[in-house]
């Protein structure tokens, strides 16, 4: 499950057909991924773009699904397992969520079949935690979830991002989640507030950053108090503690650190956590949870959905 | 000291030259407030813009405030008493932060002097707590501090706003101060994250807003809630537990609720609080610090700022 597929090496006269079991598409708000893949989750071809919902509720989901299928050299009779934002309300067809406590096993029995000339086409649901102190939703974790845990998995899952998930896992049941808007908040502080003079722009901090690792030191015991450092950033460069290049790493600090707090609070004494992260952003989280007492297991974000939708394919049509 | 002079009352015949004894100005990052006062601080003309530091960056200090002087028919022998934003190293002249900790009487000593044909024109400094575990800075509230609490006065003063304060005093020192980007963050998230589809333009909130007092009580024991929080206003909404007229009372109940939390377990243990703070805003909060066990005092923000300056004038200019 190594094999990295990406839009520059798709190639149609590489797809074995004898091989090739469905296709498997993360339909996200602004993204498109799509993969040919052979029953075990292996991708044997991929075409991607940025055709998310939000533009295929203006330019249509049809259209755009059809032409990743012939970039990926997809033929006509396999079967197309879709999980994300098309399954929303405001999607391609509604796929309702499932309400937790819902078993991961089970969540195929529950896809949506879209109305298509010739070709199945199914979408899974997302999850909600139907609870008036806790509203919560995801659509595509679901899938990710699927994908990165063991069947009878218990413990707790994160999923960085621009919404972060953390999910409890109990046998394989989500029994709960919450989000965290860690990412957004980075992006749209960084942005538009007065941060923005005491910022430069740029990736994740590395994990070993040490304007990053006292952030989260600062406010591990005590989240709130990120709330009353936000402004700190600004001042300390203002006063001359800081400089402006270690901004983004102390605000990156503050937010990631807060979260854990945070959830370290929800979801109680550290334990077992999958963490579903690739890249730099991965590799943060991954040292903060360990620094927190967590066990990190790390899943790769794409695989993890990949698997997934292998995962819920194999149940949807294998008997066919 | 309750009359409110606004730019519409401006009448230079008005003015009775016999009892002006100074122009007091407070010169914000986006505003500008001149009066012509008593010496008890009595406004007895003003004039008001949107020329703030931003603006006479680019076009310049002395004739914006040449402007207002002439609109408010202030006497070519009157001196000028400035606080806020001019006096930053951005600003006009720079007027450096007083460190804490620093006595609230003694802050027109820290005065610069502008240096301007015929009129004495200053401005006061801002305050600066250079710390490295919590840097901070204040230009223009210092001078609202000065004119809103007694010359011996212990306790908290709490400023609402887009960058709220909260400060320490003892005996009139300016022990240390906290700065919580409250309003700023509405601002931000009701703009520009995903939120912004779950809220609805307006102004804050009535303080018994049932979605309001929701929220603080959510996050009232702790704060760092608010950070799995805010994504279930949205999602509260798609699964129908709130409507988005709701969404901005949920917001700001989250960001004060966790604001008055974090400040709490920042300064211990609620007592006596002065409550600078004017309209809908300075009720929410008003409301919020009784709940949370505070006794407050309100004061109100232009009444304070025009009776700080009135003071500090008062030691700078009286031996004439």
């Amino acid at each position: 499950m190594k094999a990295r597929v990406g839009a520059k090496e798709v190639n149609r006269g590489m797809v074995d057909q004898t091989k090739a079991s469905f296709v498997g598409v993360d339909w996200g708000t602004s993204s498109f991924r799509l993969w040919v893949m052979a029953a075990d989750g292996t991708p044997l071809a991929a075409s991607r773009g940025d055709e998310g919902m939000l533009h295929c509720n203006v330019h249509g989901f049809q259209p755009v699904l059809d032409k990743h299928l012939r970039n990926a050299g997809a033929n006509d009779d396999l079967p197309v397992l879709i999980c994300g934002m098309a399954g929303a309300r405001q999607g391609w067809i509604e796929a309702p969520y499932a309400p937790t406590p819902t078993h991961l096993s089970e969540l195929h029995e529950r896809a949506i079949a879209v109305p298509a000339e010739g070709r199945d086409i199914r979408i899974l649901p997302g999850i909600a935690q139907v609870s008036a102190d806790a509203p919560n939703v995801m659509r595509g974790e679901e899938t990710q979830l699927l994908g990165s845990i063991a069947d009878g998995f218990s413990g707790l899952v994160c999923m960085p991002g621009t919404h972060c998930k953390w999910v409890s896992i109990d046998d394989g049941d989500v029994t709960g989640f919450a989000t965290f808007m860690t990412g957004e908040l980075f992006s749209v502080i960084s942005k538009h507030s007065i941060l923005v003079h005491a910022l430069e722009a740029g990736g994740a901090p590395a994990a070993d950053d040490p304007a990053f690792r006292a952030a989260v030191a600062s406010v591990r015991d005590d989240g709130a108090a990120a709330f009353a450092s936000l402004f700190a950033i600004r001042a300390g460069q203002l006063l001359g503690f800081e400089s402006r290049e270690q901004g983004a790493a102390h605000l990156s600090g503050l937010l990631i650190g807060a979260e854990i707090a945070a959830a370290k609070s929800l979801f109680g004494v550290p334990g077992k956590i999958v963490l579903v992260g690739s890249g730099a952003l991965g590799k943060l989280y991954e040292t903060v949870l360990a620094d927190a007492g967590y066990a990190v297991d790390v899943a790769d974000a794409e695989e993890s959905v990949r698997n997934g939708l292998a995962k819920a394919a194999a149940r949807l049509w294998t008997r066919k």
